[in-house]
């Protein structure tokens, strides 16, 4: 299910990948891992996550300092430079301020 | 490949759904042409997509204004009630300011 419905302002990473090989199963292994200690951290929202021939990962945030905080985050950084060393062709990231929000459920 | 490299600040238009039911062609088909007209929209600087259980579609503008004149393009319009009517059983819009950017490639 997708992320809905926080209280703006607040900020989003976003987080584009290209894999060099799709199936590196430590890389899956480790995403999965990065997805369960984001989410015990301070000031975490939310995620939102898809992967086919490119990788979008989306993680929420209440202030910039939790997202520096996440971003130096001691098995985050190890998981990082592994990612630039093993698994990543490309990926680019961009921190973002969410100023506005709506949705749309059809219930 | 992903989406590299923009001047910030510029905006970003999170766009996370999900369907009602992966197989209808007619989504995929507006899907497509909805991102080919986006491309010619003024202030237009890229799109990054991805669909596995969500969907995530994110475009990015030079000014809110960009953002606004998109979203009102009748031909989207359509596309927008289509989608609540027929496509999305859920769906999240979140309008962003890209503050900070970063990327890496393995060269």
């Amino acid at each position: 299910m997708i992320v809905s419905n926080l209280e703006v302002p607040y900020y989003a990473v976003i987080f584009t990948s290209v894999l060099k090989d799709i199936e590196i199963s430590s890389y899956y292994k480790t995403a999965k891992r990065m997805e369960e200690i984001a989410k015990e951290q301070q000031g975490f929202l939310g995620i939102d996550s898809s992967r086919t021939d490119i990788g979008i990962t989306i993680s929420y945030w209440k202030t910039l300092n939790d997202i520096i905080n996440w971003k130096n985050n001691l098995e985050h950084k190890e998981a990082q430079i592994k990612g630039r060393e093993e698994w990543y062709s490309k990926y680019q990231i961009r921190i973002c301020k969410v100023e506005r929000e709506y949705g749309f459920e059809d219930l």
